[in-house]
């Protein structure tokens, strides 16, 4: 398994109405499940900075399997709203990646 | 088991010396082990931004079990001089502790 972090900012006027919104729809984990994330989390910091971290065998491989998913674009489309860089939709760069340099099993 | 996740910024033109730094002592990565860190990951953007993340069953008490072993004490020493803002000691409130909204097992 591969660990992967990114970070990314919703609009910060919008943060209470993000978080209400993230109840995540049971066809979009079934998606994120098939599509191969595991162990995945998103964390918030109050002015709305977030962290997704996830472990995948291939993560690229798993982006683009749920990049192609009809529930990832309605997903999408309708956070869109709530960020202030980039979409939120993890396929096209809105996120930014960062690297691993430790580890403690 | 809880997911715990922490930001916290080391000094933009201490990057790279930090990096080369962060080969963690055998005794510092028991220590952790020993305390009740699991599956710690560090993650580094390129300006310095740095994320943590670990499970443990009781994240406070693994925290305060590491902080007062001899072995943090000199390796917190060691890399205050990195950080901006805070100790980038867990114990000394350094880190910025992010709360999790969402979590796919």
């Amino acid at each position: 398994m591969k660990r992967v972090c990114f970070v990314l900012r919703v609009k910060q006027d919008l943060v209470e109405e993000y978080r209400e919104a993230h109840d995540v729809w049971p066809e979009m984990r079934a998606a994120l499940s098939e599509a191969g994330f595991r162990n995945y989390s998103l964390f918030m910091r109050p002015d709305g900075l977030i962290v997704g971290y996830f472990e995948a065998e291939d993560p690229q491989a798993a982006l683009e399997t749920l990049g192609k998913t009809e529930v990832n674009a309605r997903w999408q489309k309708n956070m869109a709203r709530f960020f202030s860089a980039g979409s939120g939709d993890l396929q096209k760069g809105g996120p930014e990646w960062l690297e691993e340099y430790f580890h403690l099993p």
